[in-house]
């Protein structure tokens, strides 16, 4: 999928939401399991509950891997029911040495078949050029992460920057904001704006912001809307019943609810 | 495999060779095709060919996603065909939040029973120590790379420490040198130096170096060995006839004698 694409989509469905497809073999609805494909039947069913309320699909890869082969299985089969005008990114943090890179990139690209991957910088240009080689294919590059952790090295210093904003500006000269997003887990309205001088124009994927998260990000858009925000527990594991599905799409409908309120302020 | 273990291992064997079973189906002998699950074969005559020779088997898990769940599935079996004296890395570069990482781990150390795994650091302490959290199985932290790209950030200096060294300083924090070794691409002697200073006892993984390695190699050598050098492509495609198994195992034979000399020099 292009930029143009992309951005249409969040126009026709008032929506830049993308929902986390982390399922778990533990947590999905217990009538599932008799299925002969309960992680897949799980997601069919989300899918199919909440695909005209969001603009992107985020299987975290690591929820399959856990499963061996059959975890495999189910993802090829997950990303193939994904309609084709919905965004897919594979949430898959890889990054290698180049040919190896390349592997990654024909493994997600090309034999599964999603839009875009998330990348981890630390090793460099190298590790990162072979996924931007594909036509219509994105990078979506870790810069400043959610997690607790993000401390112990993002914020790294050498008196003119942080590593993450090195990342932000390096990467610049690899790739651009056709084929190039960034994960930002920004967590104050100051960061995004400092992020946003850095890359204007590049769409940043937001991670684990839920229902209340929506105040904050109006301060990481731009003029094309720019951003992918992603909740997964918040909508998926709304609730376990047998209405699970039901429940999911109630879930993303507030948080769509609230994106389209954004949307018209920033064409306001 | 505990640290005791692998210590024994390569004074049995007289040797620290780790054998990268990077196969791809585009380069390995033709003959192999007809066979049904032709990566798998090839991967069990290169065993059969070196397992007295070498004390690691490291697969790149990109090669076999390539692949989808039939890659997968090779690297099953592959896995469960190497002798249990024999460690075991998966290259796989992972790194994510928490409960994900977590993930990660089960899909390597229980659904693959591998007895370490390669990690990005980039997002810090919790994206690393969900895989310290498992008996004799180790985290292999990336620190020091040896790919061109690794002058993008890792040498990223805050004017006391370079990003590299930072790494290997915190993540001592995390674990010890019985469940965390290192990446290191060390390509000049003073910079092995400077990492046995951070990092004294913790075994180093070294990729990339050939039969002629072998003399840069002592510098990161502490009294237990401390290394495992990686060799792939030098000693798994040595050729590509149906001899290959056979020409593998000489190549493989050059490096394990130079290590043998190695060896003595630290005992003496």
């Amino acid at each position: 999928m292009n930029k143009e694409e992309l951005i249409n989509q969040i126009k026709i469905k008032q929506s830049f939401l993308c929902i986390g497809l982390d399922a778990d073999i533990e947590k999905i609805p217990q009538h599932l399991l008799d299925e002969e494909d309960p992680i897949f039947e799980f997601n069919k069913q989300i899918i199919d509950a909440t695909k005209d309320l969001c603009v992107a699909y985020k299987p975290n890869v690591a929820f399959y891997e856990s499963l061996g082969a059959k975890g495999w299985e189910s993802l090829q089969k997950t990303i193939e029911y994904i309609p084709n005008d919905i965004f897919t990114i594979a949430d898959a943090k890889r990054g290698d040495i180049g040919n190896t890179s390349k592997m990654y990139a024909n493994a997600f690209f090309k034999t599964l078949s999603f839009d875009s991957i998330t990348v981890a910088p630390y090793m460099g240009e190298d590790s990162v050029s072979p996924f931007l080689e594909f036509n219509d294919k994105w990078v979506i590059l870790l810069a400043l992460t959610s997690n607790k952790g993000a401390d112990d090295f993002q914020f790294f210093n050498n008196g003119d920057e942080k590593l993450f904003e090195k990342v932000l500006k390096q990467s610049q000269k690899w790739g651009n904001d056709r084929n190039l997003m960034y994960v930002v887990g920004a967590t104050r309205p100051e960061m995004f704006r400092a992020i946003r001088n850095i890359v204007p124009d590049n769409f940043l994927l937001v991670p684990g912001v839920g229902a209340q998260g929506g105040s904050l990000c109006k301060y990481g858009m731009n003029k094309d809307c720019g951003l992918l925000v992603n909740s997964s527990r918040g909508i998926i594991y709304a609730s376990n019943g047998e209405n699970f599905a039901e429940v999911a799409r109630n879930s993303a409908l507030i948080i769509q609810k609230e994106m389209a309120i954004l949307l018209e302020e920033i064409r306001a």
